[in-house]
């Protein structure tokens, strides 16, 4: 196969930029021919300039009514994913889009609708299943020689909180953060989630309640084939990037700790130190951004199913949701009472 | 201080013989002077006879009424250790009692009250307060230096799952197992335990079913102080004695991992292998059973309170009762729901 | 800076291409200009076009006579790089070159005076300092606080011996190999070498003993600062790149242990197992390699001292040799003999 | 086997009453019956009550003279060992002795000759023999699965550097401290050292000068099997007792890190902590003396041969000679030069 995947990135922000500098740099069967943005400026252009690509645009229209792309990525605002996909859909192009989808249910089930209407391959952002560790996990459940998962476990504490003005439109702890967990749970366990109980606190900031959101939080969660897992976060861990996984099954446990910014460790008196965490998705999940991208492209010249479908990018947010509800509730939620 | 206490063990079973042995020889302080059980026989005789012991009784009532000694090990059936705190409270003895106090909240009362009538000290056999990890975790937390406690973990797994003839007088998982954990947060946080939430599965043996019991278990916890915690249970870890314990403050996290084997691993082209934990209780807490004895033998000689009191044997028992009743009612339960 | 630093390239062998792929992918101050290798083929003309370089040459010379070049990349035969050397620094070039830079002092010596008249940078390719770990050590020891070095170790072991076609050429264990950790323990200790012991055996395959080769080795090192070190080697690991280093100091003790593959460990009933090392330098020094190259063009932008100088080159072939004579005549030998 | 092995102590020091307590404490088949000491004071008589034992004699005679007694151990002065075991020999009993044996050859082989003329059985206070984690590398390379050892490396360093007082009379580091890691390396190769090549230094305390002594040192090994070999120690690790082996073989590695004080580790944004070595020889062999005198009592009940024998007792002696000779000398030595 010796044609390129001709791609078009929409948003040329921090995540839209990670992915545009992969494509270049480390994806030698794709080629980035087009970038827009609505608030495109010259620091965007530059940057265009400076991968190789000339096209720059402030509507999006314009990669869609472009009939050499093959595929776009959507990087632009979370309230602007569901339509883009549409249009892509509709134009005949595959489609990477970051998480999530859309906070709406019913404008998730649209674009996934849409997409597939056109026959065209959807790809949905959650980064963490090619990430090195939770791969491991993820692949020895999977390969049975542990049998049934009983338990699952999933700790996830960001290094600091976010800013309020960007709480203020993140959906809340659930659907912004925890919904990489979500993600998570299945990807390890195989299974789906059935019900869901979460316990959240504000115990970091108080500024959290303002928005009607929380800085802490546990959920516990059912799942299809009978196991039962459990997920907390922090919004501030203060000592990097807290990312660990852990499935108890039958015949055994797989659990991975954190990567670490070097295996260093210095014996005193005083005592022993060693590194902390690798500070945040960047520095964590930097390569697993790379593979993404790769899979993603992979799966568009093999004409294979991409690794991370629709369906696993609306089951996150039913999640999310059902999390919200037990806590606003302080009951047990079912996920059929979310999907109705 | 030269007079060394003077001991009197009731139940000469697994637990009263390790208690026993340590008493004899690693607890100089102290002086095993009668040993009782309603099952005595030769086996027991020799033994009591290899440490030195000459007085071995059918009846507990012949240790109570021996006015030279000055404290008595409740080591005997879980039932009968209500009746046993009170006659020997009220025979001034001081007391260690193995755990559970009782199933019945209401003999627990009767059992702390002649025991504040009588003046003496009552220590409940909560033994992981006293392991070297465990306490690290607790001294930290308690240290205050990383602040505020926020996210309260414990991991506790079995090696193999007892015989169903043990299940079925067990009490049930909450109360059986997971009293040990609902007295650890309790001991990690420094703080009363007011809500849990049970999710629980037979996974691991059927059999269970038959005793309303079950073999997997993760339950959700709220402190008075405003921390969350979650602890997760499995009959059956395959892989030894899974004992993990973590702390997430407000300044940074403490957590401690299992003790295990030895240090060796091994790295071939095959892979890389390492020790497995240790195996069960006896031998991952063996130095502690002889730490809480030494520490209850010199609370009697400093007359200091004892570090696990019976208020300590009290409340884990009531966490156990609101976490089977979350679980059969499938809701979320408050202990004062318990306490009434 | 705006203007770009212009490199060609000499060699375009696997470890020249490692160094074009980085440079024209990783460096965005460089740009890769020209390619030369003897062995010019289809291959290396269409790896060239892929990283968008026009100019491929059979001739060196083209690069060196090329005015708008800045700098070269020396990764030819070793027996090259001296002649390279001279020949770019007398054109004026920058130069970057593999190690080692002869097996001739006197050759080495011509080359670093034909830099030092010319005034142009010369760095030599110890990648191995630019690895998280080993700097880590390396930036302990020299922040001071934990005094000064009393001993420093390094393990160094293959994962598999290389062909008996590249040993012959190899210039043997201590020249080809064990020179990363001569260079190693400068790095760390901060201090030169003054004495050396060798031990060598033929353990792994016999055929090394037809090259007057070993395939293990350990060599004591004695330091000016006073400290004392050890160094051992193996052809064959087999359970990937074991790369650790150690420097126990007056007021204590800085150690790396290995990169492995990911942080999962398994228990069951069988054991624990975990990854193995990563498997060989292109994994473990992949992010070192580039590191290496952006300071050496940043050292150029800046007009600062490369952090590995002609001398960096010159002082390992100096110990390998005197390693070698240890081994050969069974005694201690001081680098001053070898300078000589 | 009803019969306790009847056992008298000589030497009532730190070492002796460590013996004496685990005799009486942990060695159900032994009874200590007696104790010497040329020094026996109140605190010894008091001690040895404590422990139930009622002889107490300032002269080593007594003990010997009585028929009653099996066995012996000897923890006296080092300068004593091989006249008491001579004189044990002579008198029938069994002997455990403390390492080493003697300073001067000569009289190590006429202790053993006495003892094989007697048919008494002895075994040599080699203590790490016995350690949980030394252990397991030893037996991995024994089993065989690896395949040859290639390489044996021992690093001992101690916490903190012994009294002027007591290195006046210590032998020196090899003789006293080192000779620990040459039985050690005699146990994991299973082989016997041929030549050793020792450096060492006075980088702690010049006091050590004095006394013709150093304070850090490292010895590279030769055994009879091929391997080859290095250790390294320091008087002064500062962070606890650094005990580290590990042993390549042609088919893997075998290595074990430090038991640690507890397994707790915090993490905050100032680095992550963790415990640090267990300080010294009490706290990390304290398991292994237990062992080791479980062992000597297992020998004589089962008429086996003792786990560390006479010639074990005499072969680091030699090395530490060869290695005393090397420093002095600065050159290699053989062993067979110190065997004539």
């Amino acid at each position: 196969m010796n044609k390129k995947i001709r791609i078009g990135l929409i948003g040329a922000g921090r995540i839209g930029k990670l992915h545009g500098d992969n494509l270049v740099r480390l994806v030698p069967e794709a080629e980035l021919v087009s970038i827009a943005d609505p608030f495109l400026n010259d620091t965007i252009t530059e940057w265009a300039k400076s991968l190789g690509v000339e096209k720059c645009y402030k509507n999006a229209e314009e990669i869609f009514s472009d009939s050499s792309i093959d595929a776009v990525f959507i990087c632009s605002a979370t309230d602007t994913h569901a339509d883009y996909i549409i249009q892509a859909a509709e134009a005949g192009k595959h489609i990477f889009c970051e998480k999530p989808i859309h906070y709406d249910v019913a404008r998730i089930l649209d674009a996934l609708n849409a997409v597939e209407k056109a026959g065209v391959k959807l790809q949905v952002g959650f980064v963490r299943r090619f990430d090195h560790n939770h791969k491991m996990v993820r692949d020895t459940v999977a390969s049975g020689k542990l049998g049934k998962p009983h338990i699952v476990k999933v700790t996830s504490r960001d290094p600091e909180q976010p800013p309020m003005e960007y709480v203020k439109t993140s959906g809340g702890l659930f659907m912004d953060m925890m919904i990489h967990d979500f993600d998570m749970v299945r990807y390890l366990s195989g299974s789906e989630v059935t019900e869901v109980t979460a316990y959240g606190e504000v115990l970091i900031d108080v500024n959290f309640k303002e928005y009607d959101d929380v800085d802490t939080a546990i959920v516990m969660l059912k799942f299809a084939n009978g196991a039962i897992g459990v997920i907390d976060n922090s919004r501030r861990a203060g000592y990097g990037y807290d990312q660990r996984t852990e499935v108890h099954c039958a015949g055994g446990c797989v659990q991975v700790s954190n990567d670490l910014d070097n295996t260093a460790f210095i014996s005193t008196p005083e005592g022993v130190t060693s590194a902390k965490p690798q500070w945040f998705f960047l520095e964590r999940y930097n390569h697993a951004f790379v593979a993404e991208t790769q899979a993603f492209v992979k799966a568009i010249l093999n004409d294979t199913e991409t690794p991370v479908t629709g369906n696993d990018g609306l089951m996150p947010v039913l999640i999310a949701k059902a999390a919200k509800r037990s806590l606003d509730e302080g009951r047990s939620v079912k996920l059929s009472e979310i999907e109705e």
